[in-house]
């Protein structure tokens, strides 16, 4: 958008005759900056609550941890004005654990209050039992496991919250690489359980942020 | 549990020693009634918001209807009191139809406010973008589309809201009875979209019922 | 083997110039008796502790019960001297029960004691757990389950048995006949769980039979 | 052909005897030269309107760009002297690009006018629309997308020109490669988009060529 | 769009201050009618040249004939006086034809001149061979083949025309319902085939409709 | 489980008040100590037989070999005490030997007296069938083979005891990583052989050992 | 051909200007005749020995016998002249017999002689055994088995004679129609085993008839 | 086999009671040699016709070289006695010839004359039809080919002789490492043709020599 338009419409907020929500509405849909080869869409974080990801191959929770400080120095000030419920995110075995973090970390850039619950798998229901006051008091659930992926069910079961479910490539031989898990989350017995992409820590963190807001 | 259990809890709600919140997180964890050959899960509905669903192959979308609604006789009076936000059901194409019903028969019997927004496609985008203040107004949405099941993408893109996608089995050849649209929504460019199963609309629904809740 | 050989082999038992054992091992490994078109293998029997089953593409539980009758009718004074400890079989669903129910008929006609665990699921964690006494009561444990598949992994972090898991083909969408459950059961992070084929009810009841004779 | 036949011709050509569109298809069909080990064809470039081209595994887009560099120093006066409609290549997000980049340099080699218009993926579908004049300005489109492929349906959907999907192994887990993005190409709800193999721009870009030479 | 738009529109058509070609533009970018329920969208057929179609399971060729036939009554006076090249429909097998003859019909009834060539599968190459002047004078060409799907190889490296592939489900065991053909088509050594999905004779003959306006 | 409890069961072992069976019983449900990060589970060796595996992609049969070495100086006293069956280890190829040996090292480490069986694959049956002496003495029998797998369907008709069968990620093309072997063993025609993961020795030498112990 | 040019030949062949090899070589390659609509490869016969197939899906065994036998009538006289050696035709399952029978009769109306060994699965190898007279009298062998598809090795591994595999689609669950079957004799560990699609007991019978002419 | 056994046995050859077929025939189903840890089948040579080949992942072609020529120099006086046909090695592009020169060097090692037609795809069939004569000289054909592994169709509709595909990992994209052309191959058109293991030439080799002993 043109400069005009866009002072023209703040000073509208200014002056109350525009709202700062019917303001935050009509910049959600204006047009990006056009730089020539790659195009920055800058209103893309109050569409979607985050900036543009740009998708890589190997693209490491590190370097997702990096984008996110740098956003964090610009925009620390909202942030920390939100209050919302707990994301807890749950993990199975000790090597989902990296998929967990990438969760963790986007939820907590985008204002969350986080929660962990880990290495808590199917196959020592106990230790999962005895935290069950750690799964009422979230308002959203992540879920992480490779294998099989069962727990996600096993959760969905335990509580009324929605539950993320991520797949993690954790396993071998017929895991074939998160299948499996994924998979099986997909045929969970546990109604109202979602699934996101194999690995895609990144996009549980993200779905329960907005899931959070709501 | 045992009657005597339940009276004595029910009393100190009256009492109130207990708050209700109270009684119901304790309810949540008690056992169900054996009844010898299947276990009625009577406390199940208040776990998850929802009595247990039996699974069948071939189960139809009336058939859904008909148990909801039979719920619906004994609660009426709990579900009118709640109000939350609307939960938008999308759809891609009339074939798509089915399963997008299954989804707001769900949410509506679990007392949510229900839009639908049919017959937008991704091959007409005007349809969908000329509806944007309806994807607006919406605090969640279930995006329903077989074929190539790239709509959950687009909507994705517009909205900061959770969106919970539902591949249909709709197509022909190489779509492989919904395999084409699941892949396509697991793999969605548009962050914070999560899927279920495929022709899962009660699924979609019921997990757009608790993240309304949130 | 023609007459005078198995003659001979007898009268060797009778003189007590060889055991029963050698006897048995010594005929396990005997001819068949050729019939022109099929040929029977009457020793099958002896050397897999049950007769050649005939594969047919829609063999119905109740054609093998019948086949399993029509058996036990000729050797029942056998079967009844055997004293083992109890099969149990477990099973998710209401809809996986006539797999579990072939695995029963399967470990009842030969000779084993069989206890049954129905529809305790692992959405409903608390149903499974509230039996566990039953869980440890048993030799052997068969699970069966549909969709994600997770029963087998959850009961095999419990006990200390073998535990046979029996996928089936209950679910819809991505479970894709069973997929979804024999990949989970595949990958059970608990240790000592072994798979069969889906919906293999029968292989299953044989193969705990044949464990609880060791 | 041996080289009478060949100078046979020629002449016939030269005296009027034959016309340059017989001379041409007469020579499409004339056999190659026989070299021993390789055969090489040399009548493949009039048949198909470009050399052999030898499949490696690996092969890259600068490899590509040498050979193609290497036939137009000897073919330059036949490129310059066409003219054709516009050959536009839209890509999705900047991972696609070196596959985009494969198809414009086939397309440019054959003497094509194109343009390119990068990182408009679906989920910011505004910047695909503020530039329609460019898609319908082309005559033929070159669509490349990885994850859930889906710009090719909306481009198809905008235009009434032949759209050419290529799919990229661009995405992650259950992107398998880009079979995710390939399913949902050949789904595509927009009638008259066509598909060619994951990752391949030269194919789709030598199609176009073909396509806008009809 | 409102009729005063388009009364406006139209007399500056007739006033010659707007030409047709950017009358046409301009109607292909303004909106549908709502009709309530299923939105028609009365311009695609001028955006994509063809009237939507309605995807259906099990739509049989007969009724897109109908639908053809009578889209033809409306327009016929404008279809007659398109002159274009050839399209050549060619199949493998007789089982092939009805997805043949789907794509003749479109094509057909989208204006073109259509020649057609059966019953040359690649096991038989003489057939196809002995038909190369027919090949030589068409502009475009749909090749239709199920089983291993060679034939569009074949015919793509005689031509330098465009060729689109169109794999059937034509086959039995690990044809795998058209999946064997779909891959070869796609993995073609002659470079400039495209694809379409399985049995969409449909779609073949659309893309080469468009193809044929270039 | 706090040491108060632990000492009082303990003493009531002493006293003979409480056997060690039911000693064991009990403290198979107590629950693990929490350390913080990551919960080790301390009684898993006593509910299933054997410590924790903690699961990591990449793991070497020699770590495993370290891990179960270092368990045995601890418990040495208790596994020189067992008396049971011999396992036998039977593998097809000498490819399939690691894998084979790591089913031998875990099945020892439990206690269990091994035979090992090499290189008796389906293509020189003779060799299988000169040691069915082995096989006939054998109280579990695990079976580890790559390409087709075929080996346990022969050895499971030839014994009345339990096989285990290990598919091995030996082969190459159409053997997809050890599919196709995984495949052939959940299909075998021999009933009671049951199946565990692609390569996973491990697995059989502890499902083995549970059977071993029946 | 024209009749000139084959009265002509036949003339040449009778006056022994042509030999008969040669003769049969040049009407190997001329042309068909063409019908209109279907193109009949009258001389196929010739280059593969057996008329064209008309492949159609659900083609029945008995289909394919009224075909041959229609043959035989005119070609009585050819076929009884032919001595070749036998072709064994292996099964391992009853339900394998229709497969089997379509190469029997496939290879009997090619002038073979035929000899057939059924029931004889892996699971029973005795049976096997105790005819290895036979399969060391056939010059060829088909192996039919559905499955785990595991016969074909044990086959391979006491013969030294081409061995044709046949997978077929007998077994249920993780069979998937047979390509359990199929990659496992694909990846069979005897060498010199070659592989046809599932079911294709024609295939089968017509390559054997191939080799048994070398 | 003992000594004793082999010499009483080669006395009876000398002393014509047993002629030299009985004899091969005999020594085929003696025993091998037990060396302990590996059992080498020294008769499988006699099964078999060739050495037992130890199966490796990444066994190169020029490995198995060494091995045959090792085994030539022992048996050479035995290989040059032979007359046999010729084996042409048919292939389609230049990436495939590793896989053909391996086919080429067993069969070579096993005595056959070999003939090879290189680079004869079906992108350019004009190749493969000059070449007519050598097909036709053939007694058994190899044919090699990536991609879609169309040549054994166009190659088994010109001969009447016994053609082994093999299907080669050559390609990208959704080649998916070999398996379009296995597809491909095992559908082919053509009948008679039967496949092999992708990029298995040694097995391809080691049948056209079985067949061309027949």
């Amino acid at each position: 958008m043109d400069s005009e338009r866009l002072v023209e419409l703040l000073e509208q907020v200014r002056q109350k005759q525009v709202s700062v929500t019917q303001a935050v509405l009509r910049l959600r849909h204006l047009p990006y900056e056009d730089l020539g080869f790659a195009k920055i869409d800058h209103h893309r974080a109050l569409r979607q609550g985050f900036p543009e990801v740009i998708m890589g191959q190997g693209k490491q929770a590190k370097e997702i941890a990096a984008i996110v400080r740098a956003m964090r120095r610009r925009n620390a000030n909202i942030l920390v004005t939100r209050v919302k419920g707990t994301v807890l995110v749950v993990c199975a075995g000790t090597s989902d654990i990296p998929v967990a973090e990438e969760a963790i970390l986007t939820a907590q850039m985008m204002g969350n209050r986080v929660d962990r619950l880990y290495d808590v798998g199917v196959a020592g229901i106990h230790r999962l039992l005895d935290n069950r006051h750690r799964l009422d008091a979230a308002a959203v659930l992540v879920v992480v496991a490779g294998m099989e992926g069962a727990l996600p069910s096993v959760v969905g079961g335990l509580v009324d919250k929605p539950v993320i479910a991520v797949p993690t490539s954790v396993g071998y031989g017929a895991s074939f690489h998160g299948l499996a898990a994924l998979l099986g989350m997909l045929n969970s017995c546990a109604a109202g359980v979602t699934v996101v992409n194999i690995d895609n820590g990144f996009g549980a963190g993200f779905a329960a942020s907005l899931i959070n807001r709501v």
